[in-house]
């Protein structure tokens, strides 16, 4: 395992044997674990703080109990800092946090490349995760979504995945199209309204789309992402309602998708605006699975990282 | 053990067979865990989530306190919904915790009936606590002042207690009714200005009272609840004094009480509002008794639910 | 071990072999727990309560790490009450605690004293460990300072130190001031603008200065404490720039004191206000020392009031 990942800030340039290791560690994670009913010991005695400059309570928890279930001690860093705290003042804190000895920071902030920072500037062993930065990644999340299709889809080179909403101010679309293109997915389809779309030429490997009904067509998976409501202001679409007739995954939309397409949400979802209620409820619906893959995601990658 | 509770919401109707399980659960987990000093493992590896929508220091201690007592790991969700969140964000928040795989779900909300709308729409085995709903129940409150009654007065039959205050707004009153009754009581009053009585008929086999000096005669408990300020300007009281000059219990009504009566209250308690200080510190105070054991009761109800 | 201290409030008095004692625990609590990368069980089945009425997350979880490294369980309460809450409403949240059967109870408050109330009015066993009190008393930063003195400069009777900046209004002065007068130091120089040195007479066995270059001539150790940005006011310096230039540490007047002098400050550091950065990161600083002491120090300390 000489290759073994230290840290996890982004799954840009991720080789395809590295990620299929760790979604095959996590699906073992998951058998070891009775799906998550038996504690492992496996990081007894490691520490890992949770340092979110942003709130977000799911991904802290999923990480909390990834962290627990193996047995390691997790410490939240409750930040007095502003939540644009940078430069030197991170990196103080990051220097009295390692010299405190911790074995891994799971660090979610709002401006881009904050991990990349912290791990530029650690001076001790300790191991850095993106919990998410800025717009620009959140890798734990496009690895579990990389998990759910490939439980689903164990052969990516014939797969079509549509990306659907708020694309340009994603981290979660840019970490999913970094591992559906590592993972040599077929064809996937960015789609939105113009001004939500990423800059052309941005992603490699993919085509734009501001029709939906024609994007979705023959998909097998369709990714929602979660609308900000601030963002509707800088789209030409009037209110909710417009952004839902347009944007929206309802029944209708879903049934142009291939048969037993995945509907997929990193959560939490805006009901009625990106997604109506009988999709997000209804059979095709992988969001729950989403989340229990999740766990088991971040499990393999804190192991990856601390060296089990 | 077939009627083994899966859930707690509320002790309305629940058999006396079934709460004499749990309080002599509480008497037991006390002795094994040599009065809260020895770690027990009888909850190893499962996790328990607090889920509070109002904040609640003490009661939220003491569940952790309680689980921790006995291995379980405990995850603090912090709700960045506001805290009138329910209807589907409430229930998709649940769904995502049970996606997590989480053992049990102690939940606070100020929406009466939302553990319930829980319970109603859980998706696996989770089980949920109610640790208070709006005006309407807070179980282990009850169980614990019932614990506390029974440590001194094993038989019911013959116990007159009365409840003073705003029983109107009080889920403790309720929850102390329901379980005052179950266990048999003999007679229950309840005590507070016309304003903050309950409406007549909500109970049943209890008596309304607004002349405490008269209620209070030859009871053997006096439980006193917290006055929330902001009521006080809908009673036709007019200022904290005149408040206790009525309804606060100070050493001269005490004494018209049963010979050693007990004094209980929820906490925190108001001093000179609706409790002497004599009286709250004196010989016949409960009040730090029920504190303790409402960690052993809720130890109980972990293990009742969790099926330990 | 018959003088063992059942709680630390303060280094004010306390005899050199018990300040010895701790300081010889800390660092065989290093050895023991590898550095802080083995867990131990010293205090399994052990519960320690953080009862912070000013918020701190450094200092909080030093001590949250100090604990759980030895196996006890930390509760975090989070204190709805106000940060001036004081009197009986403190007292009241104390006794609640202790009828919960905690183990310790570390404390912070911005109200001097504070500390010493609660070990008044503690009614059961627990423990009490003061993580800073107004301006009066940070124990625990005061033996990390000595720790990482000693580790350096094992005899005191020759030692030289000069403690620079806001001593008025600091905790971490007077317990340093406490602590070196303790181990005995030869000569402890207390440095700042008038405004800001303590008032004559308040500390025994020290001098006081107004020139920063005359008083760092030739000591072993320069504490530099943090300026609150909001007591530049009260000082007669127009400006943080000003402010440097007479009471900063930079590399000309480091260059003044003796060879090789330790550069410490509790942290978290203003650069350019009080240090500049290359002294801050230079080869002489121990801040970071200081910050890994500082968990091994709290271990010792959690050790000693709990009996270990």
């Amino acid at each position: 395992m000489s290759n073994r990942l230290r840290h996890l800030t982004t799954l840009e340039n991720l080789p395809r044997e590295t990620i299929e290791r760790l979604l095959d560690k996590a699906n073992s994670l998951r058998d070891q674990s009775a799906h998550g009913t038996r504690k492992l010991d496996i990081l007894a005695g490691r520490t890992v703080l949770n340092l979110f400059f942003e709130p977000s309570t799911r991904t802290r928890t999923s990480f909390e109990l990834a962290a627990r279930r193996m047995g390691a001690d997790v410490i939240n860093f409750d930040i007095a800092l502003s939540s644009s705290s940078k430069g030197e003042e991170l990196f103080d804190t990051l220097h009295t946090l390692e010299a405190m000895h911790l074995d891994a920071i799971i660090v979610r902030h709002k401006v881009s490349g904050t991990p990349e920072e912290l791990v530029k500037h650690a001076m001790s062993g300790v191991s850095v995760v993106n919990a998410g930065d800025g717009n620009r990644a959140h890798p734990t999340q496009g690895l579990l979504d990389a998990l759910t299709i490939r439980n689903h889809h164990p052969d990516f080179r014939k797969l079509k995945v549509a990306i659907c909403g708020d694309v340009r101010h994603s981290r979660v679309a840019r970490s999913d199209v970094h591992v559906l293109t590592a993972m040599g997915a077929k064809d996937v389809r960015i789609v939105g309204p113009s001004r939500l779309l990423p800059t052309e030429g941005e992603f490699k490997g993919v085509t734009l789309h501001e029709d939906f009904d024609e994007a979705i067509q023959g998909v097998d998976v369709v990714i929602m992402l979660r609308l900000q409501k601030e963002r509707m202001a800088s789209t030409d679409l009037p209110d909710e309602a417009a952004y839902f007739e347009r944007y929206g995954l309802d029944t209708r939309r879903l049934a142009r998708a291939a048969k037993g397409a995945l509907v997929m949400h990193p959560g939490p979802i805006n009901r009625g605006i990106e997604i109506a209620p009988e999709v997000a409820d209804g059979a095709q619906s992988r969001i729950l699975e989403q989340v229990g893959n999740g766990v088991f995601v971040r499990m393999a990658v804190l192991c990856e990282v601390m060296g089990r």
